[in-house]
């Protein structure tokens, strides 16, 4: 299989953490270096990861940590505090869930760096496997509409596709105002030599009503018990105007959280700033104001089919 | 009353047409002078004015026509020919109900110039009433969602309903990717006073589920005989949106054009490179491409109710 970059965005050097920096794509590939768990962190604030990247990102600032921490009496403490920084960088992904099975881990008689190495090997071995299982749900001549980015997941489900004589095709929308769709999407979609059609956010009701999407796929920052998710703002709507046109609406998801409910997940609103400017361009009149909530939670009724993430356990 | 400036976007001086530059706003308040109708043919396709301000020029063009040709005799055909010049520049504005209008004007006993002054006089009019009319249909802190832009009208309905003690907030869209919604109706807004904010196109669901709209109101520019709309992409999927949380959906129209239903109204298709570029910044990925309607259509069974221009006849 090809992975694209966007499928595994951060990599642990010794102690240092490579974070392939989403804000300058599809224009530059680089990576930032974070030496310690404060930059890594403010990379998350900072939003140059997201999506999978923050969980790995979450591993890798432990691992790091483990690293450069030679005597393991003293580090419980610090594994704790550092826990309680990585959950207060951002509020809809569900960081407590991952800072308490480190915790858990460390407590416990394997070496924590052994458990955290298991785990991501795990991970990336039950991504692909949700890209294979969600390649099952499209049919040869598929038009695939999708949102946002879903960290390689959808070229390689578009690969496994391939390898059964399915050709899809793909519409993404830009998904303003970080353009993950523009920039990260259709730059891993077109690399992986697939077609694809950029359109923007308000188009979604007009490509539908003109027959051009046969089906949705988007993924998740949340999932909660009852099904709903949370993810990236735009999505709801997307799955409302899906159900009026009658096209399905699937959704690659993480594990579970312990939210019994969508209402039980906080939706981050990030600085207007974001939305009023785009690179270091004026988008609207001085002094005017906007309102950013990052993300939208899609109820459960709306999703025809949930494509979980299986970890071994 | 307050006049926006894109409330009457154009101006005929001698025989110099002055065209408010549309895309230059809300940086710069600059008039692009069209001394031609092949200049000012140009500015509607480069969308340097639009809406209104179309509907305006048209006639401005036939007045500079008019001004240009001392001798009258020569001047029918040459109005025949800018007529079918104009017609050509857009297909989703209908253009020839405008021209036509004009060519009939020119075959009858009253003078050209007289005509034609004498209907943009009664358009000034019968657009000041019908904000007035809107007015109408709010109440004292009704937050407004809007999209795109209405030339000028919704700060003259916000004037008309402060005259009876009804203080309307607005949230705009920003309506991507010609931003008309955090350019011209943020701008235009904030200009007279009011409080606005803005959205990206993809938060609609998400600020509607928030409880934080309590009307829509956009404007149109073809009314089919049904009642069916056409106004700029993202239109429709507000209406399913606002249909879906109960909330009402205004449009401001122009007058009914001869097309019996949406179905007749042509959908213009504009260069993707409008959408994968801003302000010479590439916010895609080499290669990339793009599908751009720059209309939609919004059923008449998704309007609440439609406000008429009443041109007197």
């Amino acid at each position: 299989m090809h992975y694209s970059p966007l499928f595994w965005p951060i990599q642990l050097k010794g102690s240092t953490i490579y974070i392939l920096d989403e804000t300058a794509l599809p224009h530059k590939l680089t990576y930032f270096k974070a030496v310690n768990y404060r930059q890594a962190c403010k990379a998350i604030k900072d939003m140059k990861t997201r999506a999978v990247g923050q969980v790995i990102l979450v591993f890798c600032i432990f691992l790091q940590l483990v690293r450069q921490h030679k005597s393991k009496k003293d580090l419980m403490p610090v594994l704790a505090k550092v826990a309680r920084e990585i959950n207060a960088t951002r509020p809809t992904l569900h960081f407590e869930f991952l800072t308490d099975m480190v915790l858990g881990w460390a407590k416990s008689q394997t070496p924590l760096e052994k458990s955290i190495l298991g785990f991501l090997e795990g991970l990336k071995h039950a991504r692909t496997k949700q890209a294979q299982e969600a390649s099952k749900l499209f049919a040869d001549g598929d038009v695939v509409l999708t949102h946002c980015n879903v960290s390689g997941l959808l070229p390689l489900m578009a690969e496994f596709a391939k390898g059964h004589g399915k050709f899809l095709r793909f519409f993404v929308t830009e998904t303003r105002p970080y353009l993950q769709g523009s920039r990260l999407t259709a730059w891993e979609l077109l690399k992986g030599g697939y077609d694809v059609t950029i359109i923007a956010d308000n188009m979604v009701a007009q490509v539908m009503s003109e027959g051009k999407i046969s089906k949705v796929i988007v993924g998740a920052d949340h999932l909660a018990q009852n099904g709903d998710c949370a993810n990236k703002i735009g999505t709801f709507q997307i799955a409302l105007l899906a159900r009026h046109f009658n096209i399905p609406f699937y959704v690659l998801c993480p594990p579970a959280s312990g939210a019994s409910s969508g209402r039980q997940i906080s939706i981050e609103i990030r600085p207007d700033k974001e939305l009023l400017w785009y690179g270091g361009l004026a988008l609207a009149p001085k002094g005017a104001k906007g309102y950013y909530p990052a993300f939208d939670i899609t109820p459960a009724e709306l999703i025809t089919k949930h494509i979980h993430l299986e970890l071994a356990r």
